[in-house]
């Protein structure tokens, strides 16, 4: 096994092992989409009983992290978040098909966040992270203006990358280049009024409401990963979300 | 077994089950908290392969509608969304703990729905509805006004109860009261401009921005029960939510 943290041995077996699962997961050991090792060879693996191992598995099903393809194995679940710039629309064209949206990188730079980005990613200070800046367009329209902090140890890849070759989802990208894998988010938006700057980037008056969200992306071991804040005119802005 | 809706032969065998499982929950025979019977029970029961029976459950686990417990059972899970308001509040509390909103239903009657209204909760012309208005209150902030529209035929009993002795919760008093159980819910925000009205009843001022809440909330057959309409003040408003 590579190094990394070792389980709290004070913690009951199962949570141990959903541990150790999850490390396996966010190291890119066990990717999604492809089965991981089945219960009997996790039993014998980590020398545990097969009532503990399905435990684990079962903790591990319910917090989204797997998922059971009887027949096929358990499978790291992909999140399914990553196409939810859907939720942002509004226009829907007469087919009924969401139009995809279309993103460009504006600036891309080294930058030291400021102290609310660094608390939220955790980074110690003075912790550089890389910086973009991004437009999201959707017909014709400029909807949505981004700015995203990256920590720098985990995303200097992305400083050799001509910013017009990222991809159109960052996500995809984030684990291809980066080997970077996001598995959740917290979304907070609320409502602001537009300052002259934000108002002239967005083409509205200023003192118009803005809808801003403030996104934080986690890895499959909770190490928060990404911070972005997108902002758009509240005018013809819509959220959808499915809840259970 | 009661009389329903018998599953559409077509289908595969184990979506056929699920059909029948989701009946099930659906008509309260299963409930939230209690375990289903077992896997062993359910293929005795329906004459399947035990195979099957995972694969059911699978699904159903998948959706969010099931959960398993290893060595305690297979649980109709309760969704988490009930508690959802707390994803509303900015503010909180020096100890860290969110204020308890308060509910005060302000009228009650029987309505034929607006046309939007009817068409979300698929119900016939002329069918009547138990349209509510009700007002969330936290910290002496008036928060949110709402109104709710319910199909008669399903909630006819909330006409006989006083309302004020209506719960603060009203999932938990649907669920008691009319035995329907919501399962899901689909939310849609959007910014508004208050009119004089709104503008009122908020205590805020004509033309300021104001956040409608739509949300239609499902039963665990995916039976539309509930359409919910919430407007706040967009100052201070905060919405929170977390994705996977």
């Amino acid at each position: 096994m590579p190094a990394r943290m070792r389980p709290d041995e004070r913690l009951p077996l199962y949570q141990q092992l959903s541990d150790e699962m999850l490390a396996r997961i966010a190291a890119g050991e066990w990717l999604p989409g492809t089965p991981i090792p089945s219960e009997t060879e996790l039993t014998r693996l980590h020398g545990v009983a097969i009532g503990t191992v399905r435990k684990a598995v079962d903790t591990l099903v319910k917090q989204g992290i797997l998922e059971r393809n009887h027949g096929r194995g358990t499978f790291v679940r992909r999140p399914q978040f990553a196409e939810s710039f859907f939720r942002f629309f509004r226009q829907v064209s007469p087919t009924g098909n969401q139009p995809v949206p279309q993103s460009r990188i504006l600036t891309r730079s080294l930058e030291l966040p400021p102290e609310a980005v660094r608390h939220s990613l955790a980074l110690e200070k003075n912790e550089p992270t890389v910086y973009l800046t991004r437009e999201r367009i959707i017909q014709e329209d400029r909807l949505f203006r981004e700015e995203i902090w990256l920590p720098k140890d985990r995303f200097s890849p992305l400083l050799d990358i001509d910013p017009t070759q990222f991809a159109n989802m960052l996500y995809p990208f984030y684990e291809e280049r980066c080997g970077q894998l996001i598995a959740s988010a917290r979304e907070t938006l609320t409502i602001e009024s537009a300052d002259k700057h934000m108002a002239k980037l967005l083409g509205i008056a200023a003192g118009e409401p803005v809808v801003a969200v403030e996104r934080i992306a986690l890895g499959y071991d909770a190490t928060p990963l990404e911070y972005r804040l997108s902002r758009g005119a509240a005018e013809g802005f819509r959220y959808q979300i499915d809840l259970r």
